[in-house]
């Protein structure tokens, strides 16, 4: 079993590694990028899921984070985080009641994105006596949750009829997040900033004021920031970068971010015309492609749910008991997968593990 | 949160269910097949990785069951489970060791393809005083793992002379198992067991009697069962049956196995075009493709971490709050997203919660 102190050659496999250098780079970058604009940076926990790591967010200058359930709510703030907003739709009364039992004790918000959530929301909050903001959802082209933008000044009105604090709009374009080039993730945002602004003007002309427009990911948030609408930034895969947030094409002037999370594999077959890694589905998700190998020039040939198959590229194939490093092809999902991380500083190749950190809302979907 | 005697329409969402007795048939088939002809069965535990249901097979008849991973034969172990074949290759000289404990134990068997992989086993016994049954694995056409078929003959040797127990041949075909039509299998599954013979020549030459030839998946059973060489099948799928196996032509005569393995998930946002559930990646996988609406004429129209977007085809759109069952794309890796299982007896529709049962080795993938 891994331990702190272990060299990184020696971590047992296959394991979800950080490389705390290059992640606490990412968090330094971002939050400057914020700070600098004036906005609210709160990042979306939903990807790393971690108390820890939404903390030194939040010592970094982030307001709080986001998440997506109220489970992971719950994971979080057993962990010591205190302002969370679950940036969702929450519609069962059960699980209105545990949001309103959290609201007792830390800062919660919620969206909603109907006159029923509204509704229920009110009445758990209200027989738990607890209070929490509350965002209306814009579908701003992503075809997802949301209300149209004409309708969010109705939707507002019920809001504050039911005694609720409305915080302002959620804005999120998940689509956008994963177009190639800036060029096409700037029409979309071009086109999120306009339905975002409808939303607003739909609320001023039902008598509303909108305190704030939160949104934005790691694909898109240089548009959103630079929009004048959205106050708040969400992005999370900044910290990790995985491999297909890392295929975009970043505007020149835009930060930039490394890598920082890895699933470490060994190579427990070999073939004469490919090696097998010890690692496949069970241990990275595929959803959004596969992982990349890292440091070396070697093709990922496919994978199945243990193993990963490589062939060779520029360099040679790597031989029995070799440690291959991949980088994930969607972070959140992967992290989902490992009941820890190994954190690891000095790099990949000759560091030293410095901590083991738990994944404390993996699996926490309710 | 669901407790058991909970009515299915109470169960909290997104929930991993289990149709009791949709199980229960397929167990029963399955186990009748391989008994009919006098073949062993010894289904693959990496698809379940729990110790109950690994315990109801083998009561049923199953001489023990397979894993890919160390820690999967552990946590099975420790949940009462006797007889387990790690049907992979085992190369870190720490999870060898671990092995090795295990082996003091319970009967364990593992597989090898390298001089290196049966060094480090011999030693690892050695080491501990413990005994297992070593498989060789020849490669019958997936290209992953295993030994030429004509250079079995020489690592049995290696076997023998290392004082291991040669137990035969681990002659699985991965690829085979997604093919569609039973034509398209079973000529795949003929030239697995050609390549299954010349192993067994292989063996043969070499001076070694091959004791069983071990494989077969839920995907092409049905061909290894009647080859007449295979003495040992492997299916695992069949239990649950996913959508994809699903969509496999059956032979006549084969025996067809129901749905028995659902997420259960609630409409939490709807718009006129589509309606939003609360499941996505993170609890079910993605790998084999989406997962399929259950027991409706909708359109499965998308999906992203937290959410799938439903559409409507032949019914009608659903409302806010109502159920969404869903028939998982694979079942191996959804069942490694979630910590338990929902046990129902009496349907989806108005069933009773009878039981919940953990996913012993969920994340284990040391």
């Amino acid at each position: 079993m891994t331990q702190c102190g272990d060299a990184t050659d020696a971590i047992d496999t296959p394991a979800l590694v950080i490389d705390l250098d290059a992640m606490q780079r990412n968090l330094q970058r971002m939050a400057a990028f914020a700070s600098d604009r004036n906005l609210r940076l709160r990042p979306h926990a939903k990807m790393h899921k971690s108390a820890i790591i939404a903390k030194l967010q939040i010592e970094a200058g982030a307001v709080g984070v986001c998440v997506q359930k109220v489970e992971e709510a719950e994971s979080l703030a057993a962990g010591g985080v205190h302002d969370i907003f679950i940036s969702n739709e929450v519609i069962a009364p059960h699980k209105l009641a545990r949001l309103a039992a959290l609201a007792k004790r830390i800062r919660i918000a919620v969206a909603v994105d109907s006159e029923l959530g509204v509704q229920r929301l009110a009445q758990a909050l209200q027989c738990a006596g607890a209070t929490a903001d509350c965002f209306v959802e814009v579908d701003v082209g992503q075809g997802r949750c949301g209300v149209a933008p004409a309708a969010a000044g109705a939707l507002a009105l019920q809001v504050t009829a039911a005694g609720l604090h409305l915080a302002g709009l959620q804005a999120y374009h998940g689509t956008a997040q994963h177009l190639r080039t800036a060029a096409q993730s700037g029409a979309a945002i071009e086109t999120a900033v306009a339905l975002a602004r409808a939303a607003q003007a739909s609320l001023l002309a039902a008598g509303l004021v909108c305190p704030l427009v939160t949104g934005a990911g790691t694909g898109s948030f240089e548009f959103e920031a630079a929009s004048g609408v959205f106050g708040e930034l969400q992005c999370g895969s900044y910290l990790f970068m995985d491999r297909d947030y890392a295929e975009n094409q970043v505007s020149p002037g835009a930060p930039r971010f490394e890598h920082a999370l890895f699933v470490k594999s060994q190579v427990m077959s070999r073939a004469v015309s490919h090696a097998v890694i010890d690692a496949g589905h069970k241990a990275y998700a595929v959803d959004s492609g596969p992982p990349r190998v890292w440091g070396r020039e070697l093709e990922f040939a496919g994978c199945s749910d243990e193993h990963g198959v490589l062939r060779a590229r520029g360099d040679a194939l790597p031989e029995l008991g070799e440690s291959i490093w991949l980088v994930p092809g969607h972070c959140d999902p992967t992290v989902n997968l490992h009941d820890r991380y190994v954190v690891v500083r000095g790099g990949l190749a000759h560091g030293q593990v410095e901590a083991l950190w738990r994944v404390d809302a993996r699996g926490a979907m309710a």
